[in-house]
């Protein structure tokens, strides 16, 4: 079964399957709690608030990776792919519990071209609470729809271990762009990015997809999702290299959200890129103005970045990566490919 | 093997444990990740600040819990006993989780005699990612050394249902009390109140550790779980409302906090109890003064429960109440029942 034949459908079914995820959750409280209507109401806000708005990329590459994963003999029933289905709600769930805590600990303003979650008007900082609550409902699904699978126990780890992973991510990202009223460019370094990226971004956002499509679909071997790993990590770091570019250079129209990498102090791509760069005298301006809650600062920041050219360096990063992942997949000789194209395919020259 | 030879030994050989539990995670981390050491440094005060400071009274009672449910003949081996404590720290966890992200929520000062962590300086709104990475070191202590135990998948599957149950907890504790600065005393009411108490804290904080101790004690008839969890419930519903009491009448000095119910518009045992005994006049005056943000509202609101005698009202049912429960336990004929003596001894009569 091919992937391109599947590439609107998957899409749709996908998506419709949402309202009765929440369906799903909303009667399992009513069955095993004694909550007031208030409150139910209340937690069906939250979930149709923040879960289903964005692009859906990890939770439809959970499908896309399953089926790339699946013999090609074995076409998957529809109880199958709705499984798989089930397993990419989980994923959006553990995204949007991760942003909507984000968003207030980097005190954002909008996301997903709405306001962030903890600045509607009752609910501030009950917003932590009713991220931890999206976090718990992943495993009230799992435990719902897999129980008997044999991979239950792996689909468990898998959330478990990659939530660990994503928080000591956040960790490093903090600490690296804190005490906020403090020059940090000392701490701006290659490896540090790296880090970040690895932890904070790849894992959730690409292994964890990938890695539990290959659990749906039997794949048993530990060396399998070390190479899977590998491969994520990689396209990890391109997918996060565009993401701190559209921060600063994309447009909020159409990424949803208005970029606070400068402001926040944040150790970027480009600001790792910029330091490789810059003058004696352009760091001085670096120093002075990066990290500074004032729009001013942050516009002289982004001049320098376009004084060093560091959109046109990004756009040969773009194009460069994107050859360098291609041979790396062609490269791959142990399992199926095609999860890994289709991820690459979406991400080349997004623009969101 | 009775309880009371145990009293002292226990409180100290788990309190020994804790800096092997730190290190055994950190080591975890070490080993798994490449963090620099900066970041390890701040994972090792997260730990030390929230983990270790309270009255360890949840984590303890594991390991009392563990003895009373073990076979007469059988005396616990001392990796059992360590393996009672392992689990008793992860239950200190998940209350390092909860109370981190709950005094944000409040917007509360003081916790166990000292500032709040998200008060700390350099902490700040980083302290609800901190809450998340104690959160999920529970999954780490448990796989570390439990996977290969027969109870693994119920001691997994106990901490996420209570984890879920304690959030929608406190969602209705925080939809109760909201919105701030308007007059919810139509809200209050017993059935509230009994809701609050039952799932934001009698679950974790008696269920959950006989739960375990069951568990590691190889209990597996549901029916024991089920008369367990009526008891909690029964014993949890006493320990909140002494909460709720000292809140308002404890001493700071000897409960390590300052209470903050009446100006949070808190859904209380006190003002449940105002409620049903004031006058039309009393009840304007709560209207004014309940839930503001003043010191000499609360003040108002607390000389009204004074001359309503509430100090004394609460003598009466701490009495009444402890007799109840003793009669409650009396009755079970399942299953053992120190475990429940030794919870409701020391609850009795407490002034912190």
């Amino acid at each position: 079964m091919g992937l391109d034949a599947n590439a609107a459908a998957p899409s749709s079914a996908f998506k419709l399957l949402f309202p009765e995820i929440v369906d799903h959750l909303l009667a399992d409280l009513r069955q095993h709690y004694d909550l007031p209507s208030e409150a139910i109401h209340y937690i069906r806000h939250n979930l149709t608030y923040n879960v289903p708005h964005g692009k859906l990329n990890r939770g439809l590459a959970v499908h896309e990776c399953y089926l790339a994963f699946c013999a090609r003999e074995h076409k998957p029933t529809a109880a199958q792919l709705r499984q798989a289905h089930v397993l990419g709600w989980c994923v959006e769930l553990l995204q949007a519990f991760f942003l909507v805590a984000d968003d207030i600990m980097d005190d954002s303003h909008t996301r997903r071209g709405r306001p962030c979650f903890f600045r509607l008007p009752n609910i501030a900082m009950n917003a932590i609470n009713d991220a931890m609550i999206l976090e718990m409902m992943i495993y009230r699904l799992l435990r719902s729809h897999f129980a008997h699978h044999a991979a239950y126990p792996h689909l468990v780890e898998l959330f478990h271990s990659i939530t660990y992973t994503t928080e000591l991510g956040q960790l490093l990202d903090l600490t690296t762009s804190q005490p906020a009223d403090h020059v940090l460019l000392h701490k701006f370094s290659e490896d540090a990015l790296r880090r970040i990226y690895r932890y904070k971004t790849s894992h959730y956002t690409f292994y964890l997809p990938v890695a539990l499509g290959m659990r749906l679909a039997g794949v048993c071997e530990a060396h399998k999702y070390d190479t899977a790993k590998d491969m994520c990590m990689h396209i990890g770091y391109y997918f996060q290299a565009q993401d701190d570019f559209l921060d600063a250079f994309g447009d909020p129209q159409v990424t949803g959200k208005i970029g606070t990498d400068i402001e926040d102090n944040t150790c970027t791509w480009l600001i790792v890129r910029a330091l490789e760069r810059c003058s004696a005298d352009d760091r001085k301006l670096l120093e002075r103005h990066y990290g500074k809650k004032h729009k001013e600062s942050s516009d002289r920041v982004k001049q320098l970045y376009r004084k060093l050219q560091l959109p046109s360096l990004f756009a040969q990063f773009e194009q460069s990566s994107y050859e360098r992942l291609s041979a790396r997949i062609g490269a791959i000789d142990d399992m199926p490919t095609a999860a890994f194209e289709l991820l690459l395919s979406k991400l080349y020259k997004r623009n969101r």
